[in-house]
C-alpha cells in the first residue's frame, strides 16, 4: 500500500521586465505544490513535485479551494482509490478522474493550470516509486521501451524590454548559441512591422550567419487578421523556422486561412488547454501535419493524463508525435519528449528563473540535451530549484 | 467624479441533492461582490451587486488575487480611467479591460466567471448612478429606446434525484404550470434511454396534454458520439421545444453532425465562455439561425461587454438575438434580453435560491414576466436575496 499523507502549495513570482507583444510578466507568479508519500526511498519519504508553466497565473485559490481538498480528501476516505492495480504505486490517471469529479465539461482555463500543477507532482511521485527517470518510466509504459536518448531543445527569448536595441537582441541570441544552442526565438508583434523585420535582420545576418532556418519567431496571439496577413506576407520570403501563433488561439479560420498564404512552418497551442481545444485547431486550424509544430503545454492544460488523449487524438487524425514541441521549458516536457519522442521542447535560457531550463550537469550541444539518471521528473538535479523552493516547501 | 471606494465578496453556498448526467451540485457555491460607489442616491451610497450562475464554482481566489486588486488599484491610482467621458458614471467597458490587463488569451474559463461577477455588479452601479433599470439603460443606449416590456421565461428542473419517480416528476412539472409557465425543461442523460423516454412521456401526456412543444430536454453535455446518435433518433419524433447540449460543448463536430439527423430545435452553449468560443460554435456547430437556440450566459462568460461582442459576431454571421435565451435564471439575463431585445430568459422555480428567479412582486404569465422598475438591475427587489446575501455583505 502507499498513501499520500500531505499536499503542500506555495507561490512563488517568477515577476520580470520582460514583455512579449500581449502582455509583461511583472506580476507573473507559478504556484509549486509537493505530494508527500508514506513511501521510503533510500532513506527519504517520497515527494511529488510540481509548478505551472509562465504565462499564466499561480492556480492557488483554485488548487487550495477544489483540487488539492479533493485528492486529500480521497487519500482519507478512499486511499486504495488513488492507486493502480497492484497497490505499489499512484495511479495518476484514477487521481485525474478524482480532481476533476464534479467539474462541468468546456470551460478549459485555469483550473486546467491548477490540475496540471498537481498531475506534474502525482507523475513525479509516480516515477520516484518506480525508482526510475519519468522519460523512462513513459518509455516502458508506452513505447515498449523505447526512447529518444536526446531531445531537441531550441532557446525562446528576444523579449521587447525597455530601452533594448538590436545590438543587445544580437548580444543576447549570441549568448545562446555561446551555450550550445543553434536554433532560437524571438518574439515579434510588440514593435511597427517594419522595425520588427530589422530586428529579424539583425538576428538573422549578425548572428546566424543569414541562416534564417535558425530563427523562429512569435507574435504571442497579437495581431488581427489584417497584421497577420502582413506579417505573413512580409515573413514568407524569409525562410524562418517558425511563424508562431500570429493571432487568437481560438481563431482557427484565421490559422486555416494564413496557411494558405504562408507556406513555411507555422507554430500554435500554447493557449489551448485541454484535447478538445487541440482537436478543433486540427480539425478547423488548417495545420499541416508535414510542416507544423504544435506546442500544447501539459502544465497548463490538464497534466500529461490530458496530454495523452490529445497524442491519441492527434494519432487518430494522421499527426506524428514528432510535431509537438510543448511550450513552456520546463523539465516535465523534456521527459514527455523523450519518453514518449516527441519533436522537442521549447527552453527559455535567461528567463522564468528557476523554473527554467534542465538539471544542473546537462549541457545543450548542437541544440540537443541529453537527460537525467534521477528517479521522477529530475526537478532536485536543478539545484537552484531544489535550494530556492522545493527545500523550503517541504520544511516549512 | 465618480469613485469606488471598496470592493467586497463573500462565498454563499447554494448546494442541493439535485444532480444532472454530468455533476451533482452538493458543493456548488456562488460568489458574490459588492463595488460600493462614492455616489449618493436617495441619501444611499449606490452599490453595485453580482454573483456567478449556478454550474460554476465561485472564484474567490481569482477575484482575490487577481481582478479584484486590478479593480481596485485602478480606483487608487487612475480613478478617472473607470469612467466615462462625461465623468458622472462608470465605463464598464473600460474598466473591462483594466481588468483584462496582463491576461493572455485563450484559456476562456474560470477567471471568465470571476470577470462576469464583477461585470454584473459595475453595471448594476452604472444603471443605479443613471438612476433607470439596467433593461431601460441598454435600451437606451443600443436600441434607440426600443425594449420587450415582457420576457419569454421557462421552467427548468427536472433534475435526477435518489429516489424520484414519474409521480414525483410529474408533480414538479405541474406545479411549474401552476406558477404561470407554460413551457418546462427537464434533464436527460442521467439514466437509460428507455427510461428517459418514459420520463418524457410522463411529463407530455401526464402534465402538457401531449403537447411535446412545451417540453425541452437537457443532456447537460453527457454523450458521447454515439449516444447522442441513438438518443436524437429516439427524441426526433417526439417534437420536443428543443434538444439541448448532447455532447461535449467544444465538440463542434458532433454538433453539426446531430443538426443533419435531428430536424428540431437544438439548443447549447452555456459552457462557451467567450465570443472566440461562441463564434467557432457558429462557423463550425451546424447551428440553424431559424431554430436553434443559443444559451451563451454572461455571468459565466466575461460578463455583458463580452456578451455586447458576442451578440455582434451573430449579427455578423446573420443571427438574431432572438434566437438567444441565456442559461442561468438570473436578473442579469432577464434586463438583457428584455434591453437587447433576446429570445427570453432560463428560470429555476425551484432551485439555486436565492440567486434564483425575479423580482417579488414580478408574476408569470403564459411564460412571460414584466420587468422590475426599480433602478439598476433589481436584486433588492428580490427581498430573500437583499436579506441573507447582499445586506450582510454591505453591512459586515
Amino acid at each position: 500500500m502507499v498513501a499520500v499523507v500531505d499536499v503542500r502549495d506555495i507561490v512563488v513570482p517568477i515577476q520580470s521586465r520582460i514583455r512579449n507583444a500581449y502582455i509583461d510578466f511583472s506580476r507573473m507568479n507559478v504556484s509549486v505544490v509537493a505530494v508527500v508519500t508514506d513511501v521510503v526511498r533510500e532513506g527519504r519519504p517520497v515527494i511529488g513535485f510540481g509548478f505551472n508553466s509562465n504565462g499564466r497565473y499561480a492556480p492557488q485559490g483554485l488548487l487550495r479551494e477544489r483540487f488539492i481538498p479533493r485528492l486529500v480528501d480521497a487519500a482519507r476516505a478512499h486511499p486504495t482509490s488513488l492507486l493502480d492495480d497492484s497497490q505499489t504505486n499512484l495511479d495518476p490517471t484514477a487521481i485525474w478522474r478524482l480532481l476533476m469529479s464534479n467539474e462541468k465539461p468546456g470551460g478549459h482555463g485555469e483550473r486546467s493550470v491548477a490540475v496540471g500543477v498537481l498531475d506534474m507532482a502525482l507523475w513525479d511521485a509516480t516515477a520516484k516509486i518506480a525508482e526510475v527517470p519519468l522519460w523512462r518510466l513513459l518509455a516502458d509504459r508506452m513505447q515498449g521501451g523505447q526512447f529518444d536518448e536526446r531531445v531537441f531543445v531550441y532557446a525562446a527569448g528576444g523579449y521587447y524590454h525597455p530601452g533594448k536595441g538590436n545590438a543587445a537582441l544580437q548580444d543576447e541570441m549570441r549568448s545562446y548559441l555561446d551555450r550550445g544552442y543553434s536554433v532560437v526565438k524571438m518574439k515579434i508583434g510588440g514593435a511597427p512591422l517594419a522595425e520588427d523585420l530589422r530586428r529579424i535582420e539583425a538576428v538573422v545576418d549578425g548572428v546566424l550567419d543569414g541562416d534564417a532556418s535558425r530563427l523562429a519567431v512569435d507574435a504571442n496571439a497579437r495581431f488581427d487578421r489584417r497584421t497577420a496577413f502582413r506579417y505573413a506576407d512580409a515573413l514568407a520570403p524569409l525562410g524562418l523556422r517558425w511563424f508562431e501563433e500570429p493571432g487568437d488561439p481560438l481563431d482557427y479560420a484565421l490559422q486555416s486561412a494564413l496557411t494558405e498564404s504562408y507556406a513555411g512552418p507555422m507554430a500554435t497551442g500554447e493557449n489551448l488547454f485541454s484535447h478538445q481545444d487541440a482537436r478543433n485547431l486540427i480539425r478547423y486550424g488548417g495545420m499541416r501535419p508535414d510542416r507544423d509544430i504544435l506546442q500544447f503545454d501539459c502544465a497548463l492544460s490538464y497534466g500529461l493524463v490530458e496530454y495523452l488523449r490529445t497524442l491519441d487524438m492527434l494519432h487518430r487524425h494522421g499527426w506524428s508525435a514528432r510535431r509537438c514541441i510543448p511550450h513552456g521549458g520546463h523539465q516535465m516536457s523534456l521527459n514527455i519528449a523523450a519518453g514518449l519522442r516527441l519533436g522537442g521542447n521549447e527552453s527559455y535560457p535567461d528567463v522564468f528563473e528557476p523554473f527554467n531550463g534542465f538539471a544542473d550537469d546537462i549541457a545543450v550541444e548542437d541544440s540537443y540535451v541529453t537527460l537525467p539518471e534521477e528517479p521522477g521528473i529530475g526537478m532536485e538535479a536543478k539545484s537552484e530549484l531544489y535550494r530556492t523552493v522545493l527545500k523550503p516547501l517541504v520544511e516549512s
